[in-house]
């Protein structure tokens, strides 16, 4: 069950912006309030790190979801943040493994390696997995150097 | 083509053994010199930031691949490191984008996502493709915040 308390970041590039759109207006459908950070059109060609970083710098306890052409890029700018655990998920399993394992705080998509339908079934499964603990917490502890 | 001159850096955990020990068979036989940083069994549970952290300190000029379970833990800890930009790649087109678009130096594999063969194939793609340049520059020199 998602946790409606759970509030979500969301942010893409332009290669992101469709994709961007139909997850929010999915979230928003099951009562998960979003704040969309950008970018404003598919029209404008932007850089996926402004997005990353602008998330990554605002993200306490919410969630967050970046997109961009491949999830590449964002998720490794993202990742520069300590306070960040993106993971590029694509399908199920990973979101669910994403979770339990590296208590990943936020998913990365790549809209043109993942179809919509997918992408919404992804996503839920993130939100909807809690972390597992126990040996993980020491791992996830140890991430920042 | 592959450049020989390139050495490869190379390290997983404990779910990533098998694998590690498959692609450095691969790659030295097409005449790639590897450098292997460990783990060096799959009986001892360890954990994988410390091999994302031994990789990324390490890493100069060479190419790096990191595997874990899923290679999303290992990833976020080798992209908190400035000079690694570590693509966790599930097939040839994500590895030959990271590659064109992310000038990434190391890639990530999941051990328990990707099988034997379509692993080393993904790892030949990353290693024979080269950096697009272009804007990508650009998006690449605001990747470090």
């Amino acid at each position: 069950m998602i946790n409606l308390a759970q509030k979500v970041l969301i942010a893409s590039d332009h290669a992101g912006f469709s994709l961007k759109k139909i997850i929010i207006s999915e979230l928003n459908g099951l009562g998960i309030a979003t704040f969309d950070l950008g970018c404003n059109s598919t029209e404008e060609s932007v850089d996926y790190p402004d997005f990353a970083h602008e998330l990554s710098k605002k993200l306490k306890n919410e969630f967050g979801i970046l997109i961009c052409g491949s999830g590449i890029g964002i998720s490794i700018a993202a990742n520069r943040h300590k306070n960040v655990r993106a993971a590029l998920c694509h399908n199920i399993k990973c979101a669910k493994l994403a979770r339990l394992h590296n208590n990943a705080n936020v998913i990365c998509l790549g809209a043109r390696l993942v179809k919509e339908k997918p992408a919404l079934a992804i996503v839920k499964a993130f939100l909807n997995t809690k972390f597992e603990g126990g040996r993980h917490e020491r791992r996830v502890a140890k991430i920042n150097p």
